[in-house]
C-alpha cells in the first residue's frame, strides 16, 4: 500500500483511561491520533505536560478548556483548533460529556507506537 | 501567545474554489488545514498530484474517493483518515454534497501561507 488508510470501524481503539481511546496513524515524520473521550466532564484539568513534539489538535466534537503556560485558558469546541509549539506546556480539562480530539504531531510520538 | 488558538467561527476561510474554503493553522514544521468542500458530489477525481511533504487527512463529515498511485480506489467518510507519505501521488473524488477534512502536513505547506 503506498498510501495506507485507516477505516475507524476497523481499527481497534487502544485504551489509555477507563472510556478514552486513541487510534494512530503516521508516516515517517508526522503523526494524527484520533482520541475519543467518554469520561467527562472533568472536575479539574490534567497536569500540564510537555514534549518537544510539535502539537496541533482540531476539536472534531464536544467541548474542552486548553490550558498552555502564560495564556489565560481557552474555551474550545466542536470545529476549533489550538497549536502547541515545540516545548510549551499544555493541559486539557473535557467540558463535555464525550468529546473527540484529531491531535497531530512531528516528529512521531515514539510512546504512542 | 505562547500557544495559538484558531476558533472557527473567528477565522476567515480563504476561498480557494467555488464554495470551498480552508482555514489555516501552524507551527514552525507542522500545519493543520480545515478544509470545507460545498461543491459536491464532483463527477469525477481532481487530477493526481505530488508534494515532497508528508499528509496525513482526517475525514471530519462526508465521504470521498481517495485515489493514490498503485492502489485501489478507496471510499472513505467520517471518522476514516488516509495518509501520504512524501512524494506518492494521490488525489480525492468527493462524493457527497459537502464534506470536510482535516489535513496536516509535514514540512509546514509554504504555498497555503
Amino acid at each position: 500500500m503506498n498510501a495506507p488508510v485507516a477505516y475507524y470501524d476497523q481499527t481497534p481503539g487502544v485504551v489509555f483511561r477507563e472510556r478514552c481511546e486513541r487510534r494512530v496513524v503516521h508516516t515517517k515524520n508526522l503523526m494524527t491520533v484520533i482520541i475519543d473521550f467518554g469520561n467527562g466532564p472533568w472536575a479539574e484539568a490534567d497536569p500540564m505536560h510537555s514534549h518537544p513534539h510539535e502539537q496541533i489538535t482540531y476539536v472534531a466534537s464536544g467541548a474542552i478548556l486548553f490550558l498552555s503556560a502564560g495564556d489565560e485558558p481557552r474555551r474550545l469546541s466542536t470545529g476549533d483548533v489550538f497549536a502547541v509549539p515545540s516545548g510549551v506546556p499544555d493541559s486539557i480539562q473535557l467540558l463535555s460529556a464525550s468529546a473527540r480530539l484529531i491531535d497531530s504531531f512531528q516528529p512521531v510520538r515514539e510512546d504512542f507506537l
